[in-house]
């Protein structure tokens, strides 16, 4: 009956990955539909989510070319057993409705998955970060030796950013956990369904409104996609330093995340850091296949943005979790080589910004003029082929600078330097407790809100399955529940 | 001094684009800088302020390529006029978050104004639902007939999708408008400054609070692009089916916006639409700009999101708000062919799934089996060669379907069909009024959450222009406050 | 001792991914090497060669987690037979011109089927062009009807645009099919080895010279992917034209590519069409990921554009692929209602740019005149709310212009306007047929090509294999010799 | 007349590029349609031809709201002159025709001069290698030093990367220059032009050949981009390397192209580079703005691929050719620390291959036991805390390997190392001088069919312009005329 091409282009494949991947969902759905049929009196719907609730537990049928897909595959097995259930189950259901409201509940679970694996790694960051607040190193901008700061600095900015990323995570969760079901082909029905109930027993937020919206939009997906591409990049960045650190011998990967060589017998290569740059690189490349699904295609039910995109979502959720995971175990338990890193901050020009600062606070003659007098200092020094560390008072003294000998060795002391930097967020110790203090608590809030979400989305899947007798009227935990 | 290929490759077109686009946000940064100073006690700080107030006043300087950018420029305009006022205001103070400063502002306002545009369109398309209630379109999906629904059925859905949108603005908005202020270089700095009281003299919401992160980090400016992708994808989805209805004669577009051809005297194009197209497809195109210029680059102060990306992001919003305006002049006066949309309805098809749904009202058989047998019904008729709206008692009996003859006509009455569909968020003009009421006052909402924000960063605004004498310490209006 | 994540979420799918899509490569180029070796005299390497040849007949060994990757599995089987042999074979051999040279030599296999997919879509439009050399079509422009022309006028327009394909895609394995091996590590070896011997071996053009090029380049792999998204934008454009006339009746697919619908009865929707716009959507996207992966990385040997980005290419590939044969199957024997195009053609204005050239054949007053007339000609009917059919010789000398009925009834007639267009490549049926032969004899040629690459890369891999005494020494056909 | 949104956002904006970007060729497209068109004995075209020579030498006039664009305001200006001429220009032409081919000269321009800048670069590229023919650097492979080699060595990989990729960009010229004219609309026409005869004067290659076809496609439009973006992969890659290096003080740029920083005294940043690096992310994320206009529209004439898609082509041009202009600037003249280079080879573990290499040629135990004695040498080593230039006999006689200390010393040095690999394509500087000699002969043969190209390109716009009588039947030189 099907075009040999279509049935090994399309519908097999969409049998596999649904098989695969979707059927909770697609039993989740069906059975909150015929519990919602049955609260408004349609006869037999009762029995239709028994029997659901019976095939769940069973392995289902493999792939018969004779039959469309999943759906219609269940809707046999149902008639055969019991036709009058099976026919009630169909009453104000379309695939449409029933599709997305699947891909949905398949988003919320990968997205809730992608959370985790973000709390993880800031986790891993701010435990790191614990144990480098005293650790010199020498930070960079435009490719160039800059300033001296903490490793712990380093790690927390990168901790603070991934928790905006938890927000845009929250944020898209409200905008995925919405429930199609009831919007029928497009138009909703004339049969008087209650789409509250059936969205309240999948744990929804509420329904999506209007029901041409429901089956037709596909905002959420270019969101997600979008929020993945956007924790990619930052930690794309990332990835940048910690290899060049690597390269360095700066940081040191355990073992079991270094490969060698087949020829080059000295070799230990930081390749999980590699593989967690391409990882990210494909999460970020398959966003690109996501928002052309959804470029100059019919504002309306299709295939685009519906089953066929679901595969690409599945392979970006996956590439961005293992970056994540491969990042995360880079960094839970490396070596970090604090003398050599010291030495680079104690030898290099790097503090030397302070002592700009030292010749504003002693002088008075405003930084601007300052920074003129280092810079003079330091051409005086390159003239003769010396480093910062040989800096003398006549040094200073022939550029016109007037500093005590005390002052000069604490502005030029990486670790000074440091310790001088208190400002609000600053890497000086004592600034550096306080923000990881800040940044500990908003993780545990993070953290619980992600709990009150997955058991709330839990106690739903325990009460379709069949196994609680009511979970279906809890609401969905807003997110300022649990924030502090 | 520079190298000829720098000077016209980088310098003079980056002073061009920040001459053009930047000043405003430089100088309340600068003032902003120099009124904290003063407040911390900084000599020469107030003075500094006030030369500040007095220069914005006047024409900036043109291009001078012996000086490296307007910073700088304006810094020696300065330092002629009071070196002490200069020096003082380079305390504590680096192009580094300044320029973050500046950005950030920047996408402030394009974002403010953007998110305008999408009120308004937002306000046209319930104008224009509202006005189309008992309009009847045929609904396709998947390129074929499906359903009658009204005009202001679909509206609304695009509206509903544009609020959701309205928030992802909002969200953006939040993690944008946070100051950089004070981070200096990277690490701060050994004066004792107030970062608090920067931030809100510029109307931010807080500081960026880990230093290194404040002149380091791009999520914002990938956040921003993906949900101008966000929207864009959805409008092009929205422009292939006016395009469409328009290509069919159902929407005309009015005059000022339609074209001719040299060759073709019958010609007019509904090239509105079509540019509004394309302006969405290249503000997604740039997102990839945006999204390449923060990966795998250091995760630090570097060009590549800085002052490299600024002129794409002007584009972008160029482009965006363009097609929205477009796409908004087009649905604000069209014409639309009622009589053709209801003739297309009541001769195909589409409204076939009500008769089914009839049966099963009436046989109580179930809708799978109705389902097939309407089948069945339109197979008899196609192999007649007989249209739907010929279909009589006798063809239904011959198929095994026993239904009045009024049920039969109301059945395949496209305004029956519709009025039926009550469903929450169905096109039935008695839900349709619901839906609009709803829309109504979220959009109200979002309007007045927007002025809000409008409002308080142009007091500051007046405030650093010193024309209003405090404006400094009022909150940015969270989201709550606002929304009913 | 691999890190657990390293092993799951690198070196296992890794070696799943090489074992079924890489072992012949592996195979072919380890063979080609040590026939190489054992021409330059190393000892042993015949026996490698042999070993291989019996080894690629069984099965491949199942993943051992103690085993980096399938070299390692392969290198230590073989030194349990003979380590003499598996000694011998690493001579200057390393993973780094091996992988290389396994991707090209999998990218090349990729091509050729790809070009042999987009082969036989320029023969299914050719064979349709011309069964509707006389089939009357309105061409749109803007999305407006534009002017008449033939059905065979468009489908040769898109052959030839994908005969320009086929030149890219023959380019573009000009620059993959290069031999990396005897790079070994980057740069070369202190072995005195045959580079060109290898890569006659292999039948690759010639060995790409600089060594360390060889190991690091990655343009073969973004040129292969681009010239996907080269030839997948214009499919996509072709689809939407296809969907278009699909959703009007003008093109019916066949029964078995068409899908219906769960609610509504009367639904046969044209998914292969749809399904194909996707996969061409995705492969495009997937550029994205290719292009990710060689974008500020070092250029050098690294993962990510080595092992990491083949299955995306891979993926890449296959929708491509089933893209192509979807739209083929699509095209190869749908129904075209040609008597509701003609209708169209008759009954709308698309004709009148004819009754312009008319008006100028013989009035001589220019053709910008003329089609000022007609404007006011067209003005003077819709302000009547007449159709252009109706047009008289009165209505033409109200508006100023003379012609005899008999030009009138020409120049209105669309199949008249057709058959005057006898330009260089028009749609009149004489020049179509004369299109037609051009392009029928560029297919032959470049299906020629194709075959002629195919079986010198089939020789190749027989040698290796062991099936056939010498083939190495045979040159890729040079494009010229099979293009007329 | 027109909206004041669409002035706005489409007209205006449109006139102000074709003003300042298209004029050359517009007049060089109506021109050679003139002359054609008087070459078949159209009455007033020799006239048209005429006028318009005169009209190109003066001042275009500036926009004006009433006109619709600026094909429409010479139209008028001719006809206000002399009204048969402008009438008989008007003759089987179209904006559609014309427009293409404006587009299509403008490209062929733009590659050009995009081909001159590559071709500059490996100019630069190849003398720069011929001076570091000796100087050792480390190689490094995934992030960890790898082996010895030379500078030369790299920069000549760099350029043989860019002679494939002057190939690509002479094969998208070969797509580009075709010939659109004559197509009118998109039919032809019922006058009896001369296709040949416009594509001739134009130096055109041919008329593409199908009317539809010559206005609908847009394949060369993506391929233009993405043979763009080939190049900027591969050039920020060997970003990433130059700023490598540039960090570690091994490579240092000229002060025209650092710039300091405002807070730290010591800064000199190699920003060209860093600029250059954008630029290439810049040009490559404006492809998918060129993808996305030519995805999912209809394949015929319409806006997206047409004049809206034309200021971003531009803009990709532009930020290419500057990343390829500072990137030539920065390897002009820059200072490379041979001192430092040398020394990180000698003392890190680079050379180690070698020493495997070395005991396998002495002991015959073949290279896979060699490589696993290093191994044990190098766990030795590192247990005692010495490194590779400490090695000593007894050291490896521990570790059961014989070398003489002579074998020892030869085989731990770099530049023996290198001298070594004589391999076709190595380091080696006798192999070296062969490649770099292979290397400027194929620059010279690039370089001359360039300006072959560009000479006929030029005797055609002399043509055209009325300055030279005749250079329309001269061929466009073909690829092979100018290769070696």
């Amino acid at each position: 009956m099907w075009h040999d091409t279509y049935l090994k282009a399309v519908l097999q494949p969409d049998y596999t990955y649904a098989s695969e991947h979707l059927l909770p969902h697609l039993f989740d759905a069906l059975t909150a539909h015929a519990l919602m049929l049955d609260s408004v009196g349609v006869e037999h719907a009762r029995d239709a989510a028994q029997l659901l609730r019976a095939f769940r537990q069973e392995p289902f049928p493999p792939y018969d070319p004779r039959i469309e897909d999943v759906f219609f595959t269940l809707d046999q097995n149902l008639a055969a057993q019991d036709s009058a259930a099976a026919g009630a189950l169909r009453t104000a259901l379309s695939r449409n409705d029933l599709d997305m409201t699947i891909y949905r509940l398949s988003a919320r679970s990968r997205l809730m998955r992608a959370t985790q694996r973000v709390l993880t790694l800031r986790r891993t960051l701010l435990d790191f970060a614990g144990r480098e607040i005293d650790t010199v190193i020498v930070a960079y901008t435009h490719h160039q030796p800059a300033q001296p700061t903490t490793l712990a600095h380093y790690l927390t900015a990168v901790e603070n950013n991934l928790a905006r990323d938890t927000d845009r995570l929250f944020g898209a969760l409200s905008r995925v956990n919405l429930s199609p079901m009831g919007a029928v082909a497009l138009g909703g029905t004339s049969f008087p369904i209650d789409r509250h109930a059936t969205s309240q027993l999948l744990a929804f937020d509420r329904p999506i409104e209007n029901t041409y919206d429901a089956v037709s939009a596909s905002d959420w997906q270019v969101e997600v996609a979008s929020v993945i591409t956007v924790i990619s990049t930052t930690l794309s960045r990332v990835l940048y330093d910690l290899l060049l650190w690597a390269s360095r011998g700066l940081l040191i990967l355990e073992d079991g995340l270094v490969q060698g060589s087949s020829v080059m017998p000295q070799k230990r290569n930081p390749v999980a850091l590699e593989h967690a740059r391409t990882k990210f690189s494909k999460a970020i490349g398959i966003t690109q296949s996501v928002i052309l699904s959804s470029h100059n295609v019919p504002f309306g039910d299709i295939n685009d943005p519906g089953p066929d995109i679901q595969p690409p979502l599945s392979s970006m959720w996956h590439e961005f979790r293992e970056g994540v995971e491969l990042l995360t175990a880079s960094l839970t338990n490396p070596v970090v080589d604090r003398v050599r890193w010291l030495q680079e901050a104690q030898q290099g020009e790097s503090p030397v910004t302070e002592l700009a600062d030292a010749i504003t606070r002693k002088s008075g003659c405003g930084f601007r003029t300052a920074h003129g007098q280092v810079k003079h200092v330091l051409e005086h020094l390159r003239g003769q082929v010396r480093s910062v560390d040989s800096l003398t008072l006549e040094d200073l003294q022939v550029c016109g600078v007037d500093l005590s000998q005390a002052e000069l060795t604490s502005a030029l002391s990486p670790q000074e330097f440091i310790a001088r930097r208190t400002t609000l967020g600053g890497p000086a110790p004592s600034a550096m407790r306080e923000e990881l203090a800040g940044a500990e608590a908003r993780l545990q809030a993070d953290a619980h809100q992600h709990e009150a979400f997955a058991r709330h989305f839990l106690q739903s899947r325990a009460h379709l399955e069949g196994l609680t007798p009511d979970a279906s009227t809890a609401r969905t935990p807003a997110a300022d529940d649990a924030r502090p």
